[in-house]
């Protein structure tokens, strides 16, 4: 699928900031950048390109500043997880794949894990596992603005069982974990997203390969480009800053090309 | 059912240390002292007991001390949760029962809000609600020692689905309170624990009355003897310090007279 | 002083709800009420005075509900925390005052004690110790807006530094407790707070008696008026509902007569 | 310095139990394995070296199992943190220094944040920042065995002031990260620690390099022989299982060569 994406992004910076932007889409194997345009104030920035392709502008900002991204994605046909597909034994995991079955800082997944083995020991190997979780958090989470904040982790959720886009991946990577199943967050581009707005959803490793799904179902994995993949929200964020800031505006838009 | 306890205790204090003691049994309409005898150091205490017939010692120690009391209790027969048994609306509900519907340290019920009456909406009014919790955390809850600290809330209880005695009782008090009904804590000295220990149990308000529950289910309501009642384990100790102690030994005995 | 105070509220329940509402100030010997409205919606009402002189209203609502009051209430000259005077000794507190010792849901002094045993040694007894911790609140702590949620306790305002009146009070209580000094919140109508909103602040008792401190410094306390006081804002809160509304809108408003 | 260690362990499995084990000494250019031997159950077992020199085993056991590790290692002369040295701008780090800027499980530096930039603002740049930070670690937290349980985070150790040696390194890297200084955990083999027993350590990244600094001030940076290192102690776990297990003993030997 071809893909429109657009960032307009607006800050107050109060003092000398050093901020990391995250707004690029990966250019991975599986999404190709047609075209894009960077906006961004008339400083130096640092850009980098990690070997998964994911890419990361370092710059420091001050004052009123403006930040844009536009792009034309080619997504190719985004596979979707498969019906059936094993887990693979720690000893045959990749060695890169080994960190995300371990806790991170929103995704407790060493305290889920009585709940998570007693609750789904029955559902199966692999695939059937992640299905059952992505169900588990369908039917026990609301989608609520507002129930959380920065800090939530995976596990207040769990308990509250209510939150937005951050909070229901946290959960479903925390149990996918806790599972023995290698999980974790990206940040995506999010077609048919209501409001449009910067997506988080979950990759999970199974039958030898990453597959994305989104816990909240409010958009079609087909239509989603990714940005970043990393252990949890704290490592993918659209925007880093080193001192705290103000929102002006945030204006994000996605359409098919 | 007549009782005899016993609580042989001792602690070596580090400096001058104010010190509440409850360690009495109450003495409630529903179980009558027979005979009892307290062993203190010679330093002058203070003792109230509460309209409840909740007795407290407060005292100021030092060094080594040795607390002990022993009591023959005759707890009557103690009613056990009826078979049914309605909760009231929050406008019958007596003016000193209402702060047990709310959150408390180490239960707070808010956060379980959403999981509480999603789970237990279809389980029926008043006793059935209860027996719904009690067996709910009997089947999803591991009786594990070590499992907590003495900083631990049910909400992380509820998350980890492991704990002792306190934690079994602060998360039946949480969900409890977050289905519209009553609940405190109630230490006790409990008959057939093993090993013997203080106990920590339930009790909730139902059909116009409280009544005594232990969500471990290890030891029988008939031989509880009451000490305390009241929002959780902050406030129903049987000893708090205003400085650490170490404790040197604490041996409790019950047995039927 | 004689303030005017009016609230005026509107919310959107959905299905019965049981509320109960602590909007009209206490009828407590510290203030008189010269005259006063209530505007409720035309179903039953259970109100009651504690003995502290707080009032309570209970009743179950549904759909667009709007309620009111307004009084003029004389507050005396209230008086302000002396320049000196002692904490009591635990066995000199008055048996209602002892639970003000203890932590609650919000005030978790249990987990404050080393910082504040170490940080506020030197400071003095009863009111140089308060006022202490007052001061290290308002040389440590922002108040910012949207920092906090409904759950927030003491410690995480103590790890953040950041929240509103709420949280100030709630680590002033936790701070005081953990240092031996009773503490507890009161809900207030504040003159001079801008902007005007139900206002939470803490009261300490020193020197034998209760005084009322802001820990915000955002209001002075010779223009508050008491509605309720109790453990922390989990007991004092002006609506508790037994299920989520929507607010539509919540206007205070504070004058001088 | 020349360090012989050995590591005895002896646990019991319940049930076929993955296994990631990390005792084995790091072959890193700071340290030299002049010798060493494994003893491993026999079954199979997948060992990895990453790039930084650390080593991994992999494998299945269940049952009463003993493993093994002596070494004789030449760890050089261990650099000290050194007197003066610059902290980097975002933009000057290399690639994979950035992630230990981040918040992790256990290293919350976010909610951190407030508190560190008012407390070091006047600490100065690099090495002092880092000092002034152990310094205050040193002077505000107190080593308590039993303080804390495996899923304890430094914003609770921040929180009680009390720890063991995982809570000091913690609460060390997130003071350091919420200063923009990238730090991370370690595992080391540590001489003239009592008792002798696994330990973690802090290594900050000044100057252009990376530095070991010990939080609580037991043991010699020069004595220690490095095992992994990683963002906080999930990663470097000496023993991680996907099943609970219980240990039967643990015998750790430092001592120098």
């Amino acid at each position: 699928m071809i893909v429109q994406v657009s960032a307009a992004l607006e800050y107050e910076f109060f003092g000398s900031t050093q901020v990391v932007l995250e707004i690029q889409p990966a250019t991975s194997p599986d999404q190709v950048i047609r075209e894009e345009s960077l906006t961004l104030p008339d400083v130096p920035w640092r850009s980098d390109v990690a070997p998964s392709g994911r890419r990361r502008l370092r710059g420091v900002v001050s004052g009123r500043v403006s930040l844009g991204y536009t792009g034309t994605i080619d997504n190719g046909s985004r596979a979707l997880l498969p019906a059936s597909g094993r887990m693979e034994a720690w000893s045959d995991l990749p060695d890169d794949v080994m960190p995300y079955l371990l806790p991170s800082r929103f995704c407790p997944s060493d305290s889920l894990s009585r709940f998570a083995n007693r609750t789904f020991a029955e559902a199966g190997d692999g695939v059937a596992r992640v299905m059952a979780v992505m169900d588990w958090i369908a039917e026990h989470v609301d989608y609520v603005p507002g129930a959380s904040v920065a800090q939530t982790g995976a596990d207040e959720t769990f308990t509250t069982r209510a939150g937005v886009c951050r909070d229901f991946t946290h959960l479903a990577i925390a149990l996918c974990r806790a599972l023995n199943i290698p999980a974790r967050a990206a940040s995506v581009y999010a077609l048919d997203l209501d409001p449009p707005d910067f997506h988080a959803v979950t990759e999970v490793y199974v039958g030898g390969a990453w597959w994305m799904v989104d816990p909240t179902r409010l958009a079609p994995v087909e239509g989603m480009v990714r940005i970043a993949e990393d252990r949890d929200a704290a490592d993918i964020a659209f925007m880093t800053t080193d001192r705290p800031c103000t929102v002006i505006s945030q204006t994000i838009t996605v359409s098919r090309a």
